[in-house]
């Protein structure tokens, strides 16, 4: 429960043995280049480390993974990196999620339920105090012996990339950029355009139907400044989309011009809805989901709302109504 | 004919009165956020100067405008900035094209076709060595006056960031970040993340339109390694949409996983196609579009095909097939 700083996280990585490093289910490019930089390291300082996931790692970020394979060994050292609450961790929770001795991440909302945890939430990324830490390690003893190689770049690059969509949304700090130019002074025969194309642009085709159709079906409401799309049973049956075709298409209702907040319905069960709301600029649908029983960030919110489509469709509409005039 | 250096084009800047700052046709985020930076900047220093442009600048870009309006006076000195040929200076090319006193740019065809050059085709943008020059400015003599504004940061990040597609392309350099940190820190307040989405993310309902339909209508070929989309100018009459809103779609045929070179084909009159090819990888379209009398860069280049569409499909699905071969 103690808060930590990068010096003594960095005592900690040096003085501990066999660690199993724990990153969220659903991983994302941040903490798959997380958990793969912090084994690198631990590796180089000659110690057993080895990553855990509650989910399959995609294919896409095998460029991550380090060439030696993953040993078996049983931990004596429980680290998690980007997970802000021991639920994320999937079926590893009952496991371990009451002994991660230290957790380093960047959410606000980090429970702070590891023994010692390293958390600034100003950073984009966890992968940004991550850059941060092992400069630290690099130049500070040399006793550590960290050295920055191309797979570390890579895990690094990937993981502030990721998590601000390419340098795109607000999230995206000075450091962001500073670091990124260190790593590309650094290491120039990294292919970063290559990356950025397979992290962003590439979608599977059964991906970019489901998002066809869902611009096809888009409804706007509120003068245009509200659009929502509704991923129903229905739709799916019909059209074959997989659970995974439809996330992420919640950016996709505030891509028209003149919208400021996007809804995004998927029909659980029959009359259960799991709502996303996205804001454009300035409504606060954190809010607005609060009005209805959920939570969230500002600009990136969600609820749960039960009831027939259509009663469902005009109870949302009428709370972002209010919501914008708050704003 | 001369090519010039930073010193040399401040001393350049520092002497010249009454100054016309031409950018090119079809204007993007770096040339008229390099047109009014110079404007501002060319204005700290006491001088008159405008920003020409053949065609109408588009609204989104009001946001890099100056406050104080435009003047009306007979032109001593002419700038072009982000101009790599006089030609795409539209109708102001006649009078003038054949009286530039200095151009900056970052195009490696640029033609030298200006009195003095600031060329570094190494740059990611005009508006990378613009920041480049200002800052030279700001530091190296008192006499200059430049001041970094909130506006001439605006300016410069939004051609930095519209160039390499928000950090993404492989043009990207480590300057690119480098300077867009600075302009982060310098100016904390610029909303950057709102700018990103309004260039980005932000489309026009009848653009969101159109990307539908030709997804929807996406042809593969060469086992999934070439994508075709086809505008016909019958699919044009049919659905309503603007030559605009066919603009800019050549992205969209390399975005299914798996695909290498992705082609568009656009219809200019019967039996006339504009070719464009995009290569997600290693492939040299710009060869490829050389056996067919066109040209271009290596990952993005062009060609004019004519004939009966199955015909001129088949020619180009074969020079890809030719072209893949030899990578």
């Amino acid at each position: 429960m103690q808060k930590i700083d990068l010096q003594q996280t960095a005592a900690f990585l040096y003085s501990c043995e066999d660690a199993y490093i724990l990153i969220h289910q659903s991983p994302d490019g941040d903490c798959v280049g997380s958990g793969y930089s912090l084994q690198a390291v631990l590796r180089q300082m000659g110690k057993r480390a080895k990553v855990l996931c509650a989910d399959p790692i995609p294919a896409r970020y095998d460029f991550l993974m380090p060439e030696e394979p993953e040993e078996d060994f049983e931990p004596q050292c429980i680290i998690s990196v980007d997970v802000a609450d021991p639920k994320l961790l999937g079926r590893y929770r009952e496991m371990y999620g009451d002994r991660v001795d230290l957790c380093i991440d960047h959410h606000v909302s980090n429970l702070l339920y590891a023994k010692q945890t390293l958390l600034n939430a100003d950073a984009a990324a966890a992968c940004e105090i991550l850059y941060k830490l092992y400069r630290f390690m690099e130049m500070a003893d040399s006793e550590y012996n960290v050295n920055f190689t191309e797979q570390i770049a890579r895990c690094l690059y990937t993981g502030m990339a990721t998590d601000t969509g390419c340098f795109k949304f607000d999230n995206t700090t000075p450091e962001t950029h500073l670091y990124t130019a260190q790593l590309m002074r650094q290491f120039p025969e990294i292919r970063y355009g290559r990356i950025n194309r397979n992290m962003f642009d590439v979608k599977a085709p059964s991906r970019l139907k489901a998002e066809m159709l869902m611009i096809q079906a888009m409804e706007y409401y509120l003068d245009g400044k509200c659009a929502m799309i509704c991923v129903t049973q229905e739709l799916r049956e019909k059209t074959g989309m997989s659970e995974d075709d439809t996330e992420g298409l919640t950016g996709l209702p505030t891509q028209p011009e003149g919208v400021e907040v996007g809804i995004t319905l998927r029909e659980r069960e029959p009359g259960v809805y799991k709502v996303s709301l996205r804001s454009a600029n300035d409504v606060n649908v954190s809010a607005i989901c609060q009005t209805l029983g959920g939570g969230g960030h500002v600009k990136a919110a969600g609820c749960l709302v039960k009831g027939e489509l259509d009663a469902v469709k005009q109870t949302l509409v009428e709370a972002v109504r209010k919501g914008m005039e708050q704003a």
